[in-house]
């Protein structure tokens, strides 16, 4: 496995939509590397349970390469479909979110960076409260991303400060990485407290995901990920846990604005 | 000012209640620094604005002050005020919260590890949730210290990771940094969205504080603190936003455990 597809696969702090556009842009140039795509596929499904844009990318992938042929055919759909999605949700979004000048997100979504780079350019001046998002800090990339934008005023906060955040915009919205068939959400850990905290101050709470994100699963289990990521110490009776996805109950969201 | 002193008057991650035994301790061994006292008071009153029992003592202080004498009984009167209203709240305490075995708490305090302390002696053993307290990490102080009692198990975990930790506990129980004349409570950032978590999800609020953190004052002010603590970052229009203290409204306080 080349360098770039190395970087890919272990990536932690990227949002499922880059990283699936990474891995597809990787292999659609590097055809070379047919002979691995089954060991590619099933490493990085493994890699990224969570994402289902990701898995759904990998079966289709899979039925492909059965058929020995048309591999070139799945990679130019797959162009369309993201750059079709892409423009959908955007203008559903521009429609939904006009009325709104600050937000509250957390973690480091491409689906909401695109959202609010559109809001951006077709409003005055917007402002996000961007969430560092513990362990790995996704919030930072996230608020790099936006700070070179104009017209944008961006507040880079830690969970700790989330309630009183809240009360200062007007609506909270995130990404996904996987939205159940039940219609609950899962996305990176804090966004579940983000919505309680929205409904509790009647603030609006808006989640978007194009429709490649949408599972037939019903259900989801959390994955127990490195503690040293949040804490390098070691004792007896003291265990440090590290989540990375939580559920978010459909009943908590306003809005799942798609394409 | 000697090294001691000033490591206690820069003390950012103790509660008010160790800050201040620290404080009273030092001082009362160095009554040569007497001729200091005055600055002393002044700095010290400075840095912990939002501590009530600080103030209070050291407003008390000035008064022995002035009359020039009794700095001896004033000590003495102290050590039995700090004495006496540890053992009445503990005893309050224990009655309170025996029903209870699992707690999730935020930052460090020693009133909090004094109350846990006295549960863990009487009870078979008891699990704590304990948040990491972003920026400052005083959480990892707590646990660390925690971990020293025999029969308790504890979780580190994020802010990110609260509403999830909410559901797995049976109440919540912080400490205090001032209790209002209002009765709202002043503790460290989190705090508010704790007590908000444990409404939306029906569990009991518990605040522990002795009648030293009780003020005469109905409000309070926000300090914005050094940004570099969250993230060592510029940006023309990136603002990173730092405050150490919030208020919660005693309308979300199941009760307020005093001596």
């Amino acid at each position: 496995m080349d360098k770039k597809l190395k970087k890919i696969v272990n990536d932690k702090t990227s949002g499922s939509s880059e990283i699936l556009f990474e891995l597809h842009n990787h292999l659609k140039n590097e055809k070379k590397l047919i002979t691995l795509f089954p060991e590619i596929i099933e490493l990085t499904k493994k890699q990224f349970k969570s994402f289902q844009s990701i898995q759904k990318y990998l079966n289709d992938m899979s039925l492909f390469l059965k058929k020995r042929k048309g591999l070139e055919f799945f990679f130019e759909k797959y162009d369309q479909i993201f750059r079709k999605s892409l423009i959908g949700l955007k203008a559903n979004a521009k429609q939904i979110l006009n009325n709104y000048s600050s937000f509250i997100t957390i973690s480091n979504s491409n689906t909401l960076f695109e959202v609010l780079k559109e809001l951006n350019q077709s409003k005055k001046k917007i402002k996000i409260f961007v969430l560092e998002s513990r362990p790995k800090f996704e919030g930072r990339i996230l608020a790099k991303k936006l700070s070179a934008l104009s017209n944008i005023k961006i507040h880079l906060i830690t969970e700790a400060m989330m309630a009183d955040s809240v009360k200062k915009v007007d609506a909270a919205l995130i990404g996904a990485d996987s939205i159940l068939a039940t219609g609950d959400v899962i996305n990176k850990m804090g966004s579940l407290q983000l919505a309680l905290l929205c409904k509790e101050m009647n603030k609006p709470f808006y989640v978007v995901a194009d429709k490649n994100k949408f599972s037939k699963s019903r259900t989801f289990s959390q994955n127990e990920m490195p503690p040293e990521e949040i804490w390098r110490h070691k004792s007896k009776n003291l265990i440090v846990q590290n989540f990375y996805f939580e559920k978010v109950d459909k009943n908590l969201i306003t809005e799942i604005i798609t394409d």
